[in-house]
């Protein structure tokens, strides 16, 4: 009987990843009978016939010594460094067809996949505008200060600047890939690959050498949304793929996040169709995604208050005096408490209770709205 | 005893407007014995001194006559004009310490109020951006289309450019005032109000002549919301005056709506918070506006689909062969069926369907994408 971990090994050479039939297989056979009635073409023909053209020559314990002495290890269920959150891929949650747990992860990098806990997925399109990466870099930096992970793809655009928004503060990046984690694709992102190889972590469910196809993109998502407590949508056009990692983030009911732009934007339309329909909740930087993501009582984010002016506090006698005191030139006690229409008694004293907390001036010619109350408000004052 | 119309007009130039204790005696004695009881000093000192210092030398069939000649009619509620939805101010809603329905609105212009039913506020800051007011000036001109009035104050910013979206296209507009109807405020809005004057209305529930002041702004907020149908929120500050509008929106249970925008852009910050929490929807431009406030199934917005694709309704096997295919060179068919980790005879028939599609071709080297498949999504299509 071979050894789960070296059968879940030969499963990730033999079958495409989210398979819903075969995770089911898998769940009932196990990976080691799985892999043995693969390998003997014992299932359905049409998983094994795939299978079998492929398991002709494969050799997974040699392929996980080779992976090792390159410095990539495969985590399986059960390890201690497998991420419990990924489980929660197990129960039915489908997205474009695509369903199911990975066999195991294939990982190069010092970064700890049981570390991603509290790790938040940052994605957006790879035709980002300036200002989605300025605020993509922002987002990642913003985690890093809190020492949250930022877990992502390796794309132009969005994903990139996330990371580099990370690493920036040497905070933890993973960057998880459609394809082997030896490959460098985009092949321009090779550097920034390396980095998160000294530094984070690549991460994969396909075997060393594997190429992207369009289907292990969309698998590929599922992991990004799985392994983070939330995703952030950066910028996405209508039909970006970052929606299908949006999409997985709602199947598993974790947080999604959307950071609005312009109206005009063709790079905004996606995220803005998604907090309109109420799936997103609008962010419009890491502190907000902090609150979001953050446990109970951390995090929670300051409203934006009003500050307060003196005048709002005043009684409303005095408001109204206040209100008939010209700003420039200055006007009699007589003149001004025509305008409030209130008595020039109660005017007089209304006024002097004002210029004690200096909301008016007292001059030769008058009075005159003081320091404290030329801070306006966007609101135009009386041009009395 | 006084007629009821003219005792109204006499209290628009005696008490302040949207007084929570004014409106209770108005509903318990009736506009007459108000006025009669305030020219009286019958009323608790506070009030009446107020009142007492004014009621002196005003003439309110004089003030109506006058007005009548200056073509300002004096529209009150009874009357087949009068705004029906203004009596929601009745039901207690109280914002900033103001409440109550106005005794009265002063109208110069040919738009009826009786006809601002499907009307929609759009609001905002006065030190607008060129993004803000390009976008109120499309929704004003697409509210105009539909034929649903605009109703905005007269400041810089927003509310000027849209009523100059909906004026454009000759479309009704509405402003409302926080000074006498008669009046140009600001002064560089004078022929704004008077093409409003012409062809919309002007709208007060303050007597001609009376100034604005910074309470009368916010009492003024109150008629912009529960005049329309909605209000759209293009772009205010944290403090923006138009957030006093919003929140008599919500207060009013009128549908809020807020125009997104950069997240570094301060007149965004005060929109962004009310989408977020929830009180505001995020609408992108005059078609969600519209579908916001239209009546049942009018307006139905179609979701932005993704547009549909050929090898979006491939059978997974053929999708996987279809990924295995290289972009620019060609490949044989053995090279395929291992990329593809399909057996050469099922990828072969796979090719053929997919030659029929046009989503491959066969060139005399091997088969590489067709025309039908380089129509990419906004994911990396394999390197291979």
């Amino acid at each position: 009987v071979t050894d789960d971990r070296v059968a879940r090994a030969a499963l990730t050479r033999l079958v495409e990843p989210a398979s819903g039939r075969v995770a089911s297989l898998l769940e009932r056979l196990g990976a080691p009978e799985l892999y043995r009635q693969l390998r003997h073409e014992r299932i359905d023909r049409g998983l094994s016939t795939d299978a079998a053209g492929r398991a002709v020559d494969i050799d997974p314990e040699r392929d996980l010594e080779r992976a090792a002495a390159r410095g990539i290890r495969f985590v399986v269920p059960g390890d201690a460094e497998w991420p419990e959150q990924l489980d929660d891929l197990g129960h039915g949650v489908e997205v474009s067809g695509m369903q199911g747990r990975p066999f195991g992860l294939w990982v190069r990098g010092p970064v700890r996949l049981d570390s991603l806990r509290r790790s938040v997925a940052v994605v957006g399109s790879r035709s980002a505008t300036t200002y989605g990466e300025d605020v993509a870099r922002g987002i990642g930096a913003g985690l890093a200060r809190d020492d949250r992970p930022v877990v992502s793809g390796a794309a132009f655009g969005i994903d990139q600047a996330a990371h580099r928004g990370a690493l920036a503060l040497r905070g933890p990046s993973v960057a998880v890939l459609a394809c082997g984690v030896d490959r460098a694709y985009p092949a321009a992102h090779r550097d920034l690959l390396e980095h998160h190889a000294q530094h984070g972590a690549v991460v994969s469910e396909l075997p060393p050498g594997c190429a992207p196809m369009r289907m292990r993109f969309l698998a590929r998502n599922r992991l990004i949304a799985a392994l983070s407590c939330g995703t952030v949508l950066v910028e996405a056009a209508t039909r970006s793929g970052a929606l299908n990692t949006a999409a997985w983030t709602e199947g598993l009911s974790r947080p999604l996040m959307g950071v609005p732009g312009s109206v005009t934007s063709a790079q905004s339309q996606g995220v803005h169709h998604w907090i309109r329909s109420g799936a997103a909740m609008l962010v419009t930087g890491a502190p907000d995604v902090l609150e979001v993501v953050g446990g109970s009582g951390e995090h929670l984010r300051e409203e934006p208050r009003e500050p307060a002016r003196p005048q709002d506090r005043l009684p409303r006698r005095h408001q109204q005096v206040l209100d008939a005191v010209p700003v420039h030139r200055a006007a009699s006690v007589e003149s001004v408490a025509r305008t409030a229409g209130i008595g020039p008694d109660d005017t007089l004293s209304a006024l002097r209770t004002l210029l004690r907390h200096r909301l008016v001036e007292q001059v030769p010619t008058g009075w005159r709205l003081g320091e404290a109350a030329r801070r306006v408000p966007d609101e135009p004052l009386p041009s009395t």
